[in-house]
């Protein structure tokens, strides 16, 4: 480890876990590298402006918003195209939904490492989880585990950059938990899938999202078109 | 492996170990998806130009071009910012070179899983070489090998996508000399890391093309601005 543990970069998509993941990055690390992407996911305007927003509230050092056309063009996702209907949620079915983006979080990481490597960074977080997700496969702890060696070797051998995934193993309710007592701004995040006026509520990542706040017991501050419990 | 070989995604930069390496999969896959990425470089114009001779040769079914300008913005190489000043060749040194951009490599390979996932190929080409090479860490064989593993956990279970490096292990001279047994068009091809109207003969990546076809015996079909032997 090179020097003082100063430098952070952290994935931000602008949803909750991601708003908690800064704030742990918050809680060890002194300057914030935000990162985001726009890679034509459906809610891109909404997700750029949470960004923002959070960007402001952790005093983000720097930011970098790096736009991944090629992710739309490749296709695949009904995130990203919008012929491919958004499969209403099905937790725990262990099936990949049609939301998910062929290796996304890979993407993320690289750029990160890279920008890492540059500014002298000795971490990247990423607010993956695993345990109590969509089931994607990019979100698993071997994957960042495995992607560890991936930055190891392919990167300056006087660099020393970690790849942090502190939710990884953490049900969604704990994840709640965890960004309350952290004070993570929650009220800036958006979840859901779909590009209305309120979240949806209906859609597999407002299921999960909701889910999460009722296991925690914490009410969640922005507001929804259906309640569904 | 599901079902016959015939889709293989080829990074295709324009230089010619990637021309080589196109020949290859042009000799293994009846489909061959060429991607191509502007991240800014001293060349990117000129690349280009290369690239889509080198599609219409090996008449690629697809191609991707992707902009990668956050590498840009990320800097840190002589490549992509021009404040930094090309280092001269120094063959063998045993340095990493200004013109180095950080992780770059995995970049090119994330996009590849991803188009390769979608379209269902069972290959990506990369015409990586280390031994003989300008020292590069994201050139190394266990840099390819540690992606191997990523691309296995983080893509769907029944995704089977190889990571190709089949230039990985040979020197320059033989690059050359299996390129000219392939057929390969040299001629559409340009390795010089600046941008004049002919190569400049003494950066490192003519240095090192120089002494390839020197070594193999055969005559480089590109003329050069500087005789250096």
């Amino acid at each position: 480890m090179p020097g003082p543990r100063t430098k952070a970069v952290v994935c931000v998509s602008g949803g909750m876990d991601s708003c908690v993941c800064a704030a742990i990055a918050a809680s060890g690390y002194d300057r914030l590298y935000f990162l985001h992407a726009e890679y034509g996911q459906r809610t891109q305007a909404r997700e750029r402006a949470c960004f923002d927003r959070l960007a402001r509230h952790f005093k983000a050092e720097q930011t970098l918003v790096c736009r991944l056309d090629h992710l739309g063009e490749i296709g695949g996702s009904s995130l990203t195209d919008t012929a491919i209907e958004l499969s209403p949620a099905e937790l725990d079915s262990g099936k990949i939904p049609t939301s998910y983006v062929p290796f996304r979080n890979a993407h993320f990481l690289t750029i990160a490492v890279s920008w890492a490597e540059v500014i002298g960074a000795e971490a990247v977080f990423i607010g993956a989880v695993e345990q109590d997700s969509s089931g994607y496969p990019d979100c698993r702890k071997e994957f960042y585990e495995a992607f560890q060696r991936v930055v190891d070797l392919g990167t300056r051998p006087q660099t020393g950059i970690e790849i942090l995934t502190p939710l990884i193993g953490m049900k969604k309710g704990e994840i709640v938990t965890l960004g309350a007592s952290l004070g993570a701004p929650f009220e800036m995040t958006w979840s859901c899938y779909k590009s209305g006026e309120v979240a949806c509520g209906t859609c597999d990542s407002c299921a999960l999202r909701m889910r999460a706040f009722s296991q925690a017991g914490i009410e969640d501050p922005i507001p929804y078109a259906a309640a569904t419990d």
